[in-house]
Parts: structure tokens; sequence; C-alpha cells
């Protein structure tokens, strides 16, 4: 049954997003901007720098004009934002970010405590965030969340994921970011919704984003390449925890996919020794802000124009 | 490409032999007793309880005959304990050990640090020992070490893999624990390794020994399921770290690995919350006994008559 390994996988860094949503101080402009600096350094050539969506709802990314306007941009490199509707992406195109990605949830609970709206409601602010962002030139990446399950609802349907997956690549985005939320997706099911998702679309079209709160994110990674994804999400550092599993770990940190792609003889374009330093960079600075990462990230369960869980 | 999942899978818990052996401290024997009867209450069926190598080398398991003689024994439980030698095996037959394992390495220098002879002297040893432990109404566990690379050596020649588990098998051990001893094994590999193997030995006869170091532990364990191994060893609280990686995690957490079983819909007969509540047991009392396991493990790379890195 030799499985087909991949020559290499395309690594899409959410850290600078994703990772550092939930923290509950402030990392300077500065810091962020060395920091994906030295994440660009160590070869990612997808970044996910910052979150267009209203300061108030997430203070950590508050800075996300300075931190666009400030990139010391290497060739080769995309650079990324994460877009809630049309006003986040009109701030982000003044921005010039290369990428928006727009998001929302599998599951009808956590799409309206995340997003405050229901699903229905959702898809025609995504699509008119999408065409518009496409009209200005712009690519646009999804996000699906709790497609291995909800912290609200428990099981998620997976043929609601087909749907919502074709309804996001038809409105004309690139590419759409599976997530595993809570970090409770095993292997047995990955290959089963796998299964049915690549019934009716390309394995390139589809990314997918583990959480390793149940220590699974690699195992998981390891079907998900065995049907023939070839992108994967990571958090330089782990960072990105989820609030229903204080203290556990968060997004599967850059570090652990790399070493265990270079170790499989899979290329990721990624320098281990390059990526530590900046990991050690980051997490150093996050000390300096002090405060409990589990008790801040609760902020995540309220509010309307938020973007905490993809 | 649908693998075919298992309905359920064997658990080798090694964690008071493979566990203990690196501890710096002596538990005491009456704790042992306790935690052994915890984890056969919470539905191991096989639990390797000691080894009778030369207490002057192992002296956490000084107490073999003592352990032996005081389980309070569980109906359908298989009691096993590992032997080096001829003078082991007789003191396991007097302890009424229900089952012996044997040892030896994949690689030359792993094996002759680990037990001071070469794999040519180790052979007719273990021939002696599992003809004698038979002639006695026992059955025999072989393991053998660093099948996915060598501490010393590197890489490790996959034809000896299949040579020396052919000849463990034909000597008459019932099944071969093939052991990732550094952690050091991926997923690839295990999938190559495998598929040699399986060319020429039944997957029933085969249990794979996986230690966490690298965090690959799960991984490898799915690609092992897939491809029809059933039997897995793994260590109550993930005791039993390597000398080579202070600090890093040891054998695969028995927990993790059935919660992991569990939610892919596998049984295995073990009970979560008592396993947890067996590990915890452990864990403080180890606490209690102080000292730092990544100091004491370093033992395992000298002397003669020893047991450490199965």
């Amino acid at each position: 049954m030799a499985s087909r390994w991949p020559e290499c996988v395309q690594i899409r860094e959410v850290g600078p997003r994703d990772g550092l949503q939930n923290e509950p101080g402030f990392v300077p402009t500065a810091v962020k901007l060395d920091w994906i600096g030295r994440l660009a350094d160590a070869g990612l050539s997808y970044i996910e720098v910052t979150s267009f969506v209203s300061p108030k709802w997430i203070p950590p990314l508050a800075d996300a004009e300075e931190v666009a306007a400030g990139l010391r941009r290497r060739e080769g490199v995309t650079y990324a934002a994460l877009v809630p509707n049309m006003r986040g992406l009109e701030r982000a195109l003044r921005s010039g970010i290369d990428e928006a990605a727009v998001f929302m949830s599998a599951s009808e609970t956590h799409n309206r405590r995340n997003i405050n709206k229901s699903i229905g409601e959702t898809l025609p602010v995504l699509r008119e965030v999408t065409a518009a962002a496409k009209a200005a030139g712009k690519t646009v990446r999804g996000y699906l969340s709790t497609v291995f399950g909800c912290p609200y609802e428990g099981a998620v349907d997976t043929q609601q994921v087909v749907r919502l997956t074709e309804a996001l690549l038809e409105m004309g985005v690139r590419e759409v970011s599976l997530g595993d939320t809570i970090g409770i997706g095993h292997p047995r099911q990955v290959e089963a919704v796998l299964e049915e998702l690549l019934g009716r679309v390309p394995p390139d079209r589809l990314a997918l984003h583990f959480h390793d709160t149940n220590g699974l994110a690699l195992a998981n990674t390891v079907v998900a390449l065995q049907m023939g994804i070839r992108t994967f999400d990571a958090s330089c550092g782990g960072l990105g925890g989820c609030p229903y599993a204080p203290g556990a770990a968060g997004n599967v940190a850059t570090g652990d996919l790399i070493r265990m792609l270079h170790a499989m003889g899979v290329r990721t374009g990624v320098d281990e020794a390059g990526l530590s330093e900046a990991s050690a960079y980051i997490l150093q600075a996050l000390a300096r802000t002090g405060g409990d990462p589990g008790a801040a990230a609760g902020d995540c369960l309220t509010g309307g124009d938020r973007d905490v869980c993809s």
C-alpha cells in the first residue's frame, strides 16, 4: 500500500496573526516586524501577518496598518492578512497586503459566536469581499473553521463542510484552509472527511489547519499527506491556543511540522535553525508582555466582528 | 485509498520495567505493586513488570523477585519480565512470571554497549534462553532495539532488521517488538521498514515500540496501523526517556496512545480514567523519590549485563 509521499509541501505561516491574536499582552509593532522578517529569512514563503478586524475586538493586532506598512518585504514571499468584511478589506487594500483571507465556520453556532452572523448571512459578505479583493488584483484565501468538530455542537456534518468548501471556491477563493479549531480531529476522521471532499474538490485547492490540542496534529498531517494534501498551516512556536482547552497546545508548531517533513525527505524550503531562532525570538518577546494566554484566550467566545478561531 | 483501521489493538504496558529502569530513585516495592495492580484494573491485559538483569546494573529494579512474588494477579492479564540470559531466566522462572522477554539490538555497536556482546554472540544466548523458557511452559517475547536508527551508527540496515526478526521468530519467540530506541523513526521510514518485514513475517508476529522523543510516536503508530500492525508497546505516564535526548519525551505514553485509538473508534480494553489515575499515582511516587531522570538515564550507556534501551 505504498503511499506516495510528496517531494515538497507548502507551509502557510499563521503565527503573526493566529498565534498572536489570543495573547494577552501587546507585542510592540517593531518586534512583530522583526519576527516577520526572521520568518521570511528562514524561508517561509507565505506569512499571514495580521488581521484587519476591528481593533477593539483583537487588541493584540490593533496595529494592523503599521505592520502591513512596515514590512521589510522579501522577494517571493506572500504577505497575507485576515479580513472579516468590506471595511476590513478596504483597510487591507490601503495597506498594500498581497492576499486577503476571509473566514467562516462549518458549524452554525461557532459561526454566530465568532462573527455574529448565521452561515447564510456570512456567505454574501464573503462573496462581496472576495469579489472586491479580486477586482483590486488580490488573491483570496478562505478559512473554514470547526471542520472536525464544534465546541458548541459537537460533531459537524461532513456534507456541510463539502458544501461550504465548494461555496468558498465558487466565489473565487484560491484555497480553502480546513480548520480543526479545537484540535479534536483524529487520523481516521481526517481520512473520512478528505475522502468526501476530494470527490468534489482537487487537493491543490485545500489546506489543512491543525491544532495540537490533543497531540494529534502530526498524525493527522501524515494522513492528509497520504490523501494528497500539499499545503499546511502552522504557527511558529506553536502559538495560538484554543480557549476551550486552557494550557493545551495550540496551532501545530511550524518547527514540529517541518522537522517531521524534513525527516521524511519532504522539502519545505524552511531552514530549521532559522525557524528555531524566530521561535525563540517571539517566545522571549511574549514572556516580556506577561500574562496568562489561557485566560485571555477566552476573549474568543464573545462579540461580533471577530476572527479568533480559524 | 481507504485504509482499513482495526477494530481493536493490543497494548503491551512496559512502564513498570522500561519506564522505571532509567529513574534515579528507587520506587518502593509496595508502590510498584500497587501501580501494577492499578494498571491491570484499568484494563491492561499485558504488563511487563520488572527485569531479571543483575541488580547491580539496574538498581531501580533490584526488587524483581519481590515484585514478581507480590503481584496481585488479575485473571486474563499476562505478567512478563525481561531476562538477559540463563541466570536471569532461572530467577524469572522461580518467580512464576508468565512470559520472558529477551532482547538484542539491530545495530552492532548498540548491542555491544547494551549487553556487552556482539550480535553474533547474542543470538545463541537468546536461543538457549528461549528454548529453556518454552521447556518450562512459558512464552517468550523478543525485543529488537535500534530498528529505526542507532545512536552510535546512525542508519540501520533494514535487511539486518529483517534477518534478526526472522532469527528471533525461528528460535521460538512469539512476537518481536521493534524498538525505535532513540525516537528517531518517522512515518515514511516506518512504512518502508514494515513493507520489507511484512514480505517475510506476518503482522501478528510484530509489535511496534515507539518513543516520542521527536513527537512522532503517534504519527508512526498511524502508519503502522495502516500497514496491519495490531500490537503496540507503551509506557504509563510516558516514563522511560532516552539518555541521548535529556529532557525529551520517553516511551509513547499509554494514555496518549489509547486516547488516539479510542477517538478513532479502535478498542484497546483500557479505561482512560483508570489509566489516568495510574499515571498520576506513579508520577507522584516518582516525585517523592526525587532526582533528575535525564541525568540518571545516562547509566544506559555503559556496562555489560544491561537491558536499558529496548
